[in-house]
């Protein structure tokens, strides 16, 4: 990175207790700085810390010139208040692009969200790069997190699919998941897509991650 | 209003050329101000006028204490940039809710925009007055402007129904609202919805103005 853009850039990460996906997610985007040349910090903290030290330490990383992006692991625990901390993200820094004027901008035609959330505009890039087509196909997105189907479900509709979101309310979900093109599913319920469900030929992308126990 | 609330709300309307529709959007507009005891100020601008100027007149109504509201009569002249002028407004006098932070918050789980735009919250407001179920219900909304389509199909979604939006790229859009309980059109195309487009019983709520000629 230093060779090709004549600076380092670097990455901040806020992690809360020791949740083990967490902890996987943090150690593989860790793994990945290094491999790109990106220097990162984490900054750790107990399950029961308050609230005004993961403030005061995201304050510090807005302000940090060599800091150019700041994540915050999801979920923090129950006594956090996820908005207040991730409002507080500086905009040009949210990489993770969960400030409500990302989203907003996401959901907006005509205009452009300075981040993307990475999960989703992964699953855009499958797309993408596996030739599949969107313009004008039916979408059905199977959940409706802040993170995951929601901007999923906005990035599909950008690219001008035809989109509907599925979510616990909906009834008879089959009846719609088997007349899409294109789903993708991120329920974190495990095993809840049946081969009933789709369509022959449907392109299916399963975002979902669930331990299981295996033999 | 000033004798329930202590002091009389106002509201600055910036009104940009003469188009025949947005005129009438902003008598009546003011016409309800004046109902309701709200002081209202409109700022007409020519068709041909600087961006600069508008800018200047939105920062002042952002700094007037006596503005609690400020409306961008939309459509804008095609040589403003509407963007940048609607993300002038001070997000505690958007009223309309078109800024890109109300509409993240909208379109997120667990957030609430400061502000929802009013066609979208009339059609909701319909819809529960008259005692339309919502949840779980199959919604499809046509049309996906940022003023109208999209923040219905935010607040149906947030109100639990599964939403669709139909839009120019969808094909065969009659096979996807002939399945629908709520139907909300917001095309601005006039005559496009024909009963075959409709199950029996579906509730349906035409946004859409268009001028027609008749004999």
């Amino acid at each position: 990175m230093k060779e090709s853009i004549g600076k380092v850039p670097g990455l901040a990460v806020i992690l809360v207790g020791q949740r083990r996906d967490s902890l996987t997610y943090v150690r593989n985007k860790i793994k990945a700085c290094e491999e790109a040349g990106i220097k990162s910090v984490v900054a750790e903290f107990p399950d029961s810390c308050a609230e005004e030290d993961i403030m005061t330490s995201l304050s510090k990383f807005n302000e940090d010139p060599s800091v150019h992006g700041i994540l915050v692991q999801l979920p923090l625990p129950e006594h956090l208040d996820e908005e207040k901390i991730l409002n507080l993200v500086s905009l040009e820094k949210d990489v993770d692009g969960f400030h409500p004027i990302n989203m907003g901008n996401l959901s907006m035609r005509g205009r452009e969200p300075l981040f993307v959330p990475c999960t989703p505009k992964g699953c855009l890039e499958l797309l993408l790069r596996s030739g599949v087509e969107i313009v004008g196909k039916k979408a059905v997105v199977i959940g409706r997190s802040n993170i995951v189907g929601l901007p999923i479900a906005l990035l599909l509709q950008r690219h001008h699919a035809t989109v509907t979101i599925v979510h616990a309310c909906t009834k008879n979900p089959e009846r719609i998941t088997c007349e899409a093109d294109i789903v993708v599913t991120a329920a974190g319920v495990p095993s809840l897509i049946r081969s009933s469900w789709l369509k022959p030929g449907a392109v299916v992308i399963d975002v979902g991650t669930c331990p299981v126990e295996v033999d």
